[in-house]
């Protein structure tokens, strides 16, 4: 196999996971804002949905340093980014929204799976773990984010296809993968079909399977 | 000291793991489905009851790689075990009781206090902190699948003995594996304890001491 | 750099650590006696509030033993304080109170700040991370004391500064170190900036800016 073909370059995957860091983040802060919660607690609950999922899966493959160490300046964006949401949105008297979490949202669940599940294949984990691991970096920020602010995460309850999004691109990544395509071509694909997958879910409103009442 | 005194051998583990595995993503499933959780939270909650107090005993002793990644088919299991849970749930209509939970999980809170005891011994941990251990890989998975269901966890709330006994089977596994018991012993004597006396408390309706109102 | 002007000598770091651990553990076992949880409850309670802040920050740096492995009768002493606080509790029909919560967490914030401050710039942490982890180390033990007794964490929602106050003792405890003050210093700076700016806040009231209505 051609090493070049397994690689994005390291620009590449520094950008995506530069523009999933703040559409998570945005998506974070704006949940907070729903929840009322203080300026600290916007702070922190921006941390936990941009870091969380990809901190817990560097945590579970035991590898350092994590991301917003290694670049510590993607912190200082994400205060500057949570101030500004926080004074920008109480300039603007503007009700946050649940469709306002949405799109940055989609965006991060495709860009995340393809970066978490591209670590795990690096380190030689197994396909379905390296899938796993590209839905929970993309899920589980938002888990936790959920999690702190009390409630049943979203991912969990909502009936709307979420994880299951990110659970068909990881297979698309891996599949690509396996199959030496470009890394670009592996990277767009995943993210398209995660993304693809979830806007398509909001517009048809499918629904996933449930327990009779 | 013997060396094969102090291990049950790596099948005998082996089953243990599977078997406690499956009994609590059982009851991760019930209590999803209590909950009206969609198919994805179901699953999610199968894998944190199943696999999360041994990945967090892990996590704390740095141990890699962890059981669902050495053995990924019980990944495949465990997703297997909650489509056919959720399609036979569905074609009964069968109302998931607390009862129901109660059963796999006495089972499984035997089993996974001695095999976290096991692997803390091995490491060289301090008594009190194995047995911690023990009760930490048997309780925190119930532990995550509450807090995610957004309940203060079963386990420190409803005054009925569940980590106690854990507790006093973990220093039971202590005890004999000090004292150069075969592993079987230490082992058999760890669950039987544990299960018997979680059974005991259900049966003869124990309580915990409690605050005065 | 003279190291000797870099560290407070193991013994007083020791100190430190056992003080804030016993103000932890008192604040998560009243807060345990308030949501009226059993004795396994209020123990776990306490453990988490004593040693979950500490106990992230290690797992988060890749720092073993932890400090419950390494020093096992701290884990016995939590354990005796718990089992005292619900005997002597009981015994006089103590309500227990937000007021009697505040103190001991007050100076627990100012103490674990600087412990996780330090142990983050030893392990050559830029600034912010370092005085995140701080933050961190001092605050994430209540998060997920909050977390498991089923709240928002007070932290994020109160609009009381806490977490802010750890924040800029953080920085003082950076700046002095930079600054090659000696170590007995710095800590003693950091402690009471932060457990003072706490204790103004709750004196003049202070309030955190919130989001419009």
């Amino acid at each position: 196999m051609n090493p070049n073909l397994q690689h994005w370059g390291e620009e590449l995957r520094l950008l995506v996971e530069w523009l999933a860091t703040a559409a998570f983040a945005l998506s974070g802060i704006l949940e907070a804002a729903r929840k009322r919660l203080d300026a600290v607690g916007v702070c922190v609950v921006a941390f936990l949905a941009a870091f969380g999922g990809g901190t817990l899966r560097d945590l579970l493959l035991d590898q350092r340093p994590f991301f917003w160490v290694a670049h510590v300046e993607v912190l200082w964006a994400v205060l500057a980014l949570a101030v500004a949401a926080m004074l920008w949105l109480r300039h603007q008297h503007l009700e946050p929204t649940e469709r306002a979490i949405q799109w940055p949202d989609a965006l991060g669940l495709g860009l995340f799976t393809a970066a978490g599940t591209h670590r795990a294949l690096l380190e030689g984990m197994p396909a379905l773990v390296a899938v796993l691991m590209g839905v929970l970096t993309a899920v589980f920020g938002g888990v936790l984010r959920d999690v702190v602010c009390n409630e049943i995460p979203t991912a969990f309850r909502d009936h709307r296809p979420y994880a299951v999004c990110a659970f068909a691109g990881g297979w698309v990544y891996v599949g690509l993968w396996r199959s030496d395509a470009p890394g670009w071509a592996a990277l767009t694909a995943c993210v398209l079909v995660t993304a693809g997958l979830r806007g398509l879910a909001l517009w048809r409103n499918w629904r996933l399977p449930q327990w009779q009442p």
